[in-house]
């Protein structure tokens, strides 16, 4: 799978952003219980086999689609695309590359018109689409927002095993990277994508792929994200917080990782920074700095790093997921074998003489 | 260690709240970078043995002293009591506990008048004063209000280990409870205990003692806590962060908790709630409630437990620090002897049929 | 109406807190819809003629009673005293004062026992009670947390003629003054009263009395003020907000004024400081400081000098109001007979030379 | 003035975002107080012509220029474009439309490259660039952040006679509206432009102009908004607030509007809405809604309707100012010649039977 992903001869389809996720769930009440009940997204429709979601700003008829299925995993990665005639540039595109591909001009879910859905060079289940049905957009519905709103689907997070293979194929597919990690020896640990004005519509996380890392909606502020820890807490579901909040380095967002009841990851996320500048600086982070994935230099639990959704193939049957064959990042920065710095050496803490490289880690569980 | 503290016959005096605490540090300039440069308390008065601060409300003098000294330790837990003649009151109290007491008409430190300073039961260097020295309140000084700020001094914590003893003598003492810990056995592991109207002006933490656990500083809002780790995450001192933040189970509090040059450990806090009714309702938590230290069930890391500031007898020497003989709460609630739940057996989780029980610490580092 | 209210011989009763104001409402369903729907006001029982409501924090069973009558107006400002034997104490206090008392051994309202009410020397219907019964303190019920949430009942505001008089009078009655605003002849526009350590447990303003100013409920953070604004904007109610939001000079606290259905006028509040020192430092308030009522120099809508609810007698019938014989405050600060400044004269201006005095309401319509 | 403005038969510049304002200040001491020590913007670079600033999360030079002058006015509204030949492409447009243009290869000021400036057909001085000198992203600097950080230059404010001619021009120049105000006459009072993702990077208020109505920064929360708004108080230049803070109807942005020691007037201004798709909706309000420049009703200062900055030719000579002849805004919504309402006839209140129209403007002064 080492094998590098051609740039095809034809255009790339102009991606708007990333639109909407479709997830297949055991149990359809529970996810409603918890995307609804304590997320608080609002139903677009919804019936017996799904429910469909969108957040506080949106337009368009969702952001995700629960639907109910024997095995949790997920079905569609949605990104909309600028003409209807994209969707043809998708479908041309996907084809050349070899990837199986399906046209339903009717869409495959409500809300959406047509649309082309292939299994992408990595494995992921990607859709592209233009129309849509607009909704209500509830910017102003003040009077059904919650303390814990969420406003704006932001991003999609992919695992897969080999990630400089998977950037080059989303920068052939016209996404800029904004972000990313690395080690001295140039192995790539990770990598920030984006088509829309903010970090990312897509980050490529390295891991045994292809599989779902988590999808993550914004907030307003903060304190959005803390209520819905608080209430979390309140319902005494605290033990499907998996990590946060606090604050990335990388993105420089506000974070929180809860899991739904099929341990689908969800984050909620609030104020990276805009990135639509053609010369949009990257920002390279060293994998054993201790801030990048937490500015704080709280530890990483390792179910984050281990810990994913499978995705599907056209048929609904699972992909195969392939194993990462570069050094993991966990093992690089947690435990024996791994290091991390607070630091650099040399390096002052406030302004003093400088002083051996603080460890956070060793103090931790 | 074990006997009980008798009840004087002569009156407790009439404490208001706790005032300020000194503590001796070794490097005045890194104390200074701390505690102006990084957490932003406002300087009274300096001198190159002593700094004097305060926080961004305070009518008084100071909620803080740092006094150079060759060894890291608290001198005085300082607590204003409502009228001159309370401080007789004190010195008188004490005196029948077998205390050794010293007054000065003078104060001990500047700013302050009269005042006595004791060696209390616990072994801590308690003083009581009323007489102090007005300075500006800064309170609508929003030129001088960084985006961290400290507004109020809010409390003392106080490792001791016999909590029921040293429960007993502060009850004696005026304080009321607002909160505990306890098993299923009868142990008491903490116990929250207030003069003023917020959940306490000090609290006891079982463990090796007499040590100073921490010194609390209130916020305004949740946001400025969040400042204040992103500024020492910006100073490339994550490391000092040592917990949190989070939500207290216990107080309700938002929490963040720090380590000075010294390892004196500073908790900042905002939002508990009014106690000032003579009926307050105790909320007792069972030690193996996860939610009680950390409301989303983040793990309290082990030198959180562990690690704590020497206190200073009235000559300036160390206090002898007297094992805990009681179980742990760290050794009851964490690793392999101790367990701690999520949700009750039989409770459950978003109202659906019970489950197991939830435990987050397993897929902790 | 200008002779002094005597200072009795027998003690004042030992007031904890403001706790509870009854209402009465001429729709009950409208008033609902307004505490219940917009506000989030938490309901501890119901029925035909009147709702019983608690705020996110309290324990005791209510801090507001609607009462379905045909008149809007005020029935009650409940005071909680420390003891059962404070309730006698109130009614011979105000026995001595000549005032007319009913005492009820049950209470006057569900949820509270014991209970002396009286019509006090400025006519208002004041209510002493040490019996309660306790509710679920919902505080850390995030589950029910709204974006706007209010937590605590903070404090009334009353309207009398003669604000030094009431002063006195609740000087008398322990209340102790924290704030007020004057001229430089020394006539008092305003006075800020406590109990608990807070800016004020009451309020008096002057102007035709005795008649109800307001009632304040506080939030935790100041966005959840703004929610409140932007949900009365969401509900085409915005014409109920009546000024603010903004800060306060006196007590600093962050405000908004709203109208209920029958124009009864609640404050939603936060963030005001400590006062429970002995020696708190009282402020006083030029009443030319055109910062003084709105930090931010935002005009003060004449609505709120002159409008007021009515407050009943024991009998259940409007108090006759007498009209303020002292200069008015908004006579004195706006329009052809007033003028308020922004800076005293020679101030400087962001650090430069002395400029004229910055006046606000000018370009105001 | 009311020729229709053709639209080139060359393509536009692909603009990116709005960049920077270059503003005449006539006292830079005064201008660098209000710019740098009140609201906390960071110097690039400063001598004794000219103070270059920009903002938190800023990776370009400026976004705003102070340049020493005699006569306080606006030099250059600058536009990014996408590459360099879109610096040509500018140059090429205008020509063509027949505006007087000057092309400097080294930049009309610091830090930036190659540029075109050019009168435009509605008299404002736009500048085109592309190469620019990166200076440090300031966003993770939480050591520089101070409680009411600006983090983003957001937009332009321009004031101009005939909205839809200068709506028309601007779109062919590829803006996009997303939401505008008009009358049931089809009158237009103003509208809001965009090229990067958010509500706009101009607007156009209908007024007498060319003027520059403000220029705007972002803030991350509104509580950094009310900071700034705490601050003036603190240093007493209260009257210095123009308007609000409030909540925009158009926009559903957070917003505030204070004057510069020039009377250039700036917003502040958080938490718009995404617009980056195709087909995003634009809203347009009825000129009557009395929540459409205040989601809360709030009034509208006159002087925010009537008080604008002059603008400058290429040769430093202010514009000629043209009268508008439509309606103005102010005149159809406020006092004897206006009128607004809250609700629409028969519209209910809080889901009551359908009221009055409910009037805020009748009870200010």
């Amino acid at each position: 799978m080492t094998n590098t992903i051609p740039t095809p001869s034809v255009p790339a389809p102009d991606i708007v952003r990333c639109a909407y996720m479709e997830i297949v769930v055991t149990d359809l009440d529970a996810s409603r219980k918890f995307y609804v009940d304590l997320l608080g997204l609002h139903v677009t429709h919804e019936d017996e086999t799904a429910i469909y979601l969108r957040s506080f700003e949106e337009f368009i008829h969702h952001n995700l689609v629960l639907r109910k299925g024997p095995l949790a995993a997920v079905a569609a990665f949605a990104y909309r695309v600028r003409t209807p005639e994209d969707v043809d540039a998708a479908e041309a595109y996907y084809r050349e590359l070899g990837c199986r591909t399906e046209r339903r001009r009717d869409g495959f879910v409500r809300g959406i018109g047509d649309a082309v859905r292939v299994e992408d060079p990595l494995g992921f289940p990607y859709e592209f689409f233009h129309e849509v049905e607009h909704v209500e957009r509830l910017h102003q519905r003040y009077d059904l927002y919650s303390a814990g709103e969420l406003v704006r689907l932001d991003h999609f997070n992919q695992v897969t095993p080999d990630v400089p293979r998977g950037r080059k194929y989303l920068e052939d597919l016209g996404f800029r990277v904004s972000e990313d990690i690395k080690d001295a020896d140039g192995v790539t640990y990770a990598a920030w994508m984006h088509r829309k004005q903010t970090v990312h519509d897509t980050a490529l996380t390295g891991g045994d792929g292809p599989r779902m890392h988590h999808v993550a909606f914004a907030t307003h502020e903060k304190h959005n994200i803390i209520q819905i820890c608080d209430k979390m807490g309140a319902l005494r579901i605290s033990d499907r917080i998996e990590r946060g909040p606090g604050r990335h380095g990388v993105s420089n967002a506000f974070y929180l990782y809860i899991l739904d009841p099929d341990n689908h990851r969800v984050e909620i996320y609030t104020q990276d920074y805009y990135t639509g500048d053609p010369d949009n600086p990257v920002i390279t982070w060293d994998v054993h700095d201790n801030q990048r994935r937490d500015w704080w230099g709280n530890p990483v639990v390792p179910s984050w790093y281990t810990e994913a959704s499978l995705v599907l193939d056209l048929d609904g049957n699972p992909q195969e997921v392939h194993v990462r064959e570069d050094r993991s990042e966990m093992a690089v920065t947690v435990g024996a074998d791994g290091f991390s710095y607070t630091r650099a050496p040399g390096d002052a803490m406030l302004g003093e003489p400088a002083e051996e490289i603080g460890f956070k880690m060793g103090h931790q569980l």
